[in-house]
């Protein structure tokens, strides 16, 4: 039972170099066992481009045919995500890339074609992080890529949300956990754009309906609200890493 | 005190379908604890063709500028990586993907500017393979991307081989370890066209003497030569995996 922070950080934190360089001094220094989960964004967006590839979005989801599939493992599991770890290692972080196909840590489904096909997506169905918990307890800080796999041998693109939250909700069956979404605002914030320093089941609903809270923000704290009642014990959404 | 066995596989199985296929039933099922350790090869020159970046080899070496360090950093480390190891899971392999940034596993250095500049490509200094062991000893099994860093946050491009022969070295200081070279063609053949069962140093100079092992064969042996030196219990050469 260890007190273990999962940290999910943003394509646009990843994209501007002095951004990252403050995150990852700031990630660094977190104490005690650490996970980072990481999105893509606009980098594979500029390489499909500059491979003659089309990006299609649907309600924010990238569709992913065959040709965005090698595009999003080439940027999210290669680029991004080595960078990453080469850029830990240096800040003496034992940093470790992975994706949920290695060590078979997330299982996922290919989305069913439905009004919309969106290719190779998964949507996560099992997550195993028994060997994520001996390198955590070995000092090595894992970093995810937002990508998956069937146990088929397909690879799959999926939301780093999604992968953020179920690695923290599988890691709180044994151990306590903080999930933390960092990315570029303060929080959320009030009517009078006061930041709320905490948000609950019964507030969030309040919040819902008096408009303070509203569009892309809703399903991102119904989903932090979620991993809560599958045992996460606190849930930090904002621009500040280390808060009190 | 483990029996391991470290295999380094080429570009030109990873490139066919039908060999890979064959290649990963094989290793598969290979007993024991195992490491893969795969090229690149010309899949990394196609997508930097794609891309306008000119691919330019120097004895077999590629120069690796930052434009083609992005390039292998995606192929190598992304798309043959996780296909490779989402391959091995489909087929009950627990792999693990990982460059030697990852888990801190292997330190090199930039090649110093000589005659020729190769660029970012780095010439092993410091195998950590603590970790893997541990790793190997929970049933993982790791997937070599022949990329490395330089504990500065720089990534470098370097050689498979070279990286095959650091970690069987490493693993030998715990563990009984065979070390295979799989490629093309049956191993090593006699004058007479019939293929050498074994050869050791003593043979190996008699050989070169008389014109048997010539060319590009001849750093490939010492190279498998000097690993014995060092520890690693046998060599294997050649197309067929499983040997008597």
């Amino acid at each position: 039972m260890s007190a273990i922070t999962v940290l999910k950080t943003g394509g646009e934190i990843i994209e501007h170099p002095q951004a990252l360089e403050a995150f990852l001094d700031e990630f660094s220094a977190l104490p005690g066992p650490k996970v980072l989960i990481h999105g893509g964004g606009r980098t594979a967006t500029t390489l499909a481009a500059r491979l003659g590839v089309e990006t299609t979005m649907v309600d924010g989801r990238r569709i992913t045919d065959q040709a965005m599939l090698d595009v999003v493992t080439m940027v999210y599991g290669g680029l991004v995500n080595k960078r990453l770890v080469a850029a830990l290692q240096a800040r003496g972080v034992n940093a470790l890339g992975l994706t949920g196909a290695d060590l078979g840590s997330i299982l996922s489904e290919k989305r069913a074609v439905g009004a919309i096909d969106y290719g190779f997506v998964g949507d996560v169905r099992q997550v195993d992080t028994s060997l994520v918990e001996v390198l955590l307890e070995k000092g090595v800080t894992p970093v995810f890529a937002p990508l998956t796999h069937d146990g088929k041998g397909q690879l799959l693109n999926t939301n780093a949300d999604t992968i953020a939250s179920s690695v923290a909700e599988a890691l709180a069956r044994h151990n306590e956990v903080t999930l933390a979404f960092h990315f570029g605002l303060e929080g959320v914030l009030d009517r009078d754009g006061k930041l709320l320093p905490s948000i609950n089941a019964r507030t969030f609903q309040a919040l819902c309906e008096d408009g303070t809270i509203n569009g892309g923000m809703i399903p991102k704290l119904q989903n932090a609200l979620h991993t809560l009642e599958k045992g996460v014990s606190l849930v930090k959404i904002g621009k500040t890493l280390i808060t009190k």
